[in-house]
């Protein structure tokens, strides 16, 4: 008998949750319990013998969700913003010292996204150049996009470790901007086109030759495929892992 | 009998000169006839029976050269720089009413940077918003380059000819330079990179559909089929040309 | 005071009926006055003032749905699929030596798919080399798309016009299928990968130097800002309009 | 006092050899000791007090000369191509238990291919779909490219190992080739252009994202430094290391 993972989903209403809960009736190896959302009773998922929670909800509730999952031994995988240090030391200690969950808490779970920064890192210091072009819609508000300020922090370090100084660059007569941001010593451009969605490049360049890597995000379905393998997975993986890159294995 | 088309070249001696030398000696409609460099006589374009000549030299002999050459009712295809609108008003009084030669003078002779030009200005009134992105070797001086600049003016024009305002951007929290250089409201943002020679993107954008314009100089060739076009249409255009353009029939 | 143009719309209740209603109610110079679908009575469009029709509908109604437009002096913008040049010259006899409708009739109203095309057929005979990439969905059940071959289609026109031969290709040992398709001896290659919408690039090349034209549809809402050009333009067109092209201006 | 390596070059006069000896000469850490070339004594080496030697010869001479160095203990790293598993073997036994040289045999040095070919692999698993467009200069006889078929070929591998069955793929009406060749179930298309050098890029999709890993050669210095990257580390690899990967630490 082929067995499937039990999974339940907080914040089953909204835009992600209602994603995600297709995309878990979808997986073969997957079986949909119950979807909880504000005013529904936590004890549900206990009730449906529900072994992973996904959850999406709020900053102001997730705290006591995680409280809830972790005393009842169900494992969870969380894409809820606002975790602070503070927060994840909490999270650790209702783990103690011998979890009986598994806690996956990511900022980011588009795949492309994490692997994009991790190629750059990896990448970084055999380059003597490296910029980053992030472009989104014109209704972002902040410039760059913060995958884009974290990917050039990653970038900016991996340099520092290999001894690299800044990038060459001759400029002596720039029009205000032109050459962009700067984060930790790396350029980033933020281009905002009506059309797109939410895109980035990092282009690492040495003599005659260049690397690009490009992430293209076309809907909010990206996260899916990052949520499921966490699913998967988090039942190995006892205690708190936070960001989704230690799943993958590289 | 075949006839082919007589071209001297001068400046013969420089890179760019002896690109052009090697692409008239290619092509089997043209016919090299004979090159001038520093100290060497123009009569020898006379004696040659040369019909065109391409100039590539230097702002201060270049005005010489196109008195010899219209006074001798030879056609002269020029990428030389420092023509300011007093000389071209100068070149267009030594042709007079009644031109025996045709000059073409042209900042840019790569005709992909020509259509890019041509093709951005068309397509800009179609589209919300356009942004500039140009990308060279780190050894550049100027940000953005000279084609980027003309390029985000020429867009900026065809906008405001077409009633559009600016293109639609959101940003409240930007980390000084991220948006890049505005040029007449257009962003435009320079990127320098090891491995890099010349390149520019125009990205347009509007309800689900984006549309790119992308332009790659990989070597100083480049130039060469832009100015052999001009060499084997000059005969039919007597006076002054300025810029290829008008060459393209687009 | 300020006119407004009164606007209905066929086929009101399908997807792309209901986008274009959305476009048509978020335009300042537009007014909705009456969507039609499937039993409804086509005269509430003459109830209501209607200049301008849009009809994405069915190749079995557009027909009797262009007899009544025409008899009513109503203009029809089209994007329903299945005209025939039969079809075609039974409008143009409806519409009559004074026609008091303009109709227009267009197989794709993305104004980036049309530009792509007219630029890729402007900038062929420049260009020594020629291919199209075309990337989609994996649902796609046709390769190379309908647009690329078309696209394909003209450039190979255009290289003949200019007296161009087949672009330079040394390959003497090809995996079968690696130089993909060719239309007209344009090399066509159809890329098929989850995650992608509708994509496609033109490249073109020559010594030192490539154009690229590429046209990203993100959704289905990117026929929209086509169909409203139309729609503003109709009026001074009367008299059958076959493609979008002519309404340009290019 | 700061200590250089004493490099020395084989095959110093070809295109490739006159590049590294260029290069060599330009880096701090490094001294050029001499040259070697057809009819030159390899003893010139040893009296030069040469620690590394850079091979980029022609099969028919490179055993000999691995047999020179490994026999007075001098580093070799090599690009001559015609490495069969026996002539590896052979070196393996030359350098015998206790190897006083290390030697690096690589067939490709550019450092954005390899890390090309390892991100693919590494992302391989991650994606539904994943294609290979690779793009040359028309002069090339092989399509597709020897690194896009390893690439495809290296993709499969990781592809079957990860339980992945065959990419997405609804085409039921195929012009011929317009979905390329296939290697181990990859598709990789191969474009041939004037005006481009070498390029590659491998495309990996899923829901509603992508991920291209690109790679841009533009001119034949690009395996300068990855040779470079080989000379400084090879004293640290005693005997005998395959593929310039393995330094690379990823």
């Amino acid at each position: 008998m082929s067995e499937t993972i039990k999974v339940g989903v907080l914040g089953s209403n909204g835009k992600v949750g209602q994603a995600i809960v297709a995309a878990v009736s979808d997986a073969d190896d997957l079986t949909y319990t119950v979807g909880v959302d504000r005013g529904d009773a936590l004890t549900s998922f206990v009730d449906a013998g529900t072994e992973v929670v996904v959850d999406f909800t709020h900053p102001d509730v997730v705290m006591d969700n995680l409280k809830f999952l972790i005393d009842n031994g169900i494992h969870a995988v969380v894409g809820t913003t606002g975790f602070t240090e503070e927060r994840l030391e909490q999270v650790r200690t209702w783990l103690g010292d011998q979890p009986r969950s598994g806690v996956l808490i990511a900022p980011n779970f588009a795949i492309g996204a994490v692997l994009s920064m991790r190629f750059a890192q990896q990448a970084a210091r055999f380059y003597e150049s490296v910029e980053v072009i992030e472009l989104h819609h014109p209704h972002k508000a902040d410039a760059p996009s913060g995958t884009a300020f974290r990917t050039a922090q990653l970038i900016a370090d991996a340099r520092e470790d290999a001894g690299l100084g800044p990038s060459p660059d001759a400029t002596t007569s720039e029009l205000e901007g032109a050459r962009g941001a700067t984060v930790g010593g790396v350029h980033v451009h933020s281009v905002r086109l009506a059309g797109l969605i939410a895109h980035q490049e990092v282009l690492l360049g040495t003599s005659g030759e260049t690397l690009t890597i490009r992430h293209d995000s076309m809907d909010r379905a990206s996260f899916a495929p990052g949520v499921l393998l966490g699913v998967r997975q988090i039942a190995t993986r006892p205690g708190l892992t936070v960001g989704l890159d230690d799943f993958l294995d590289l």
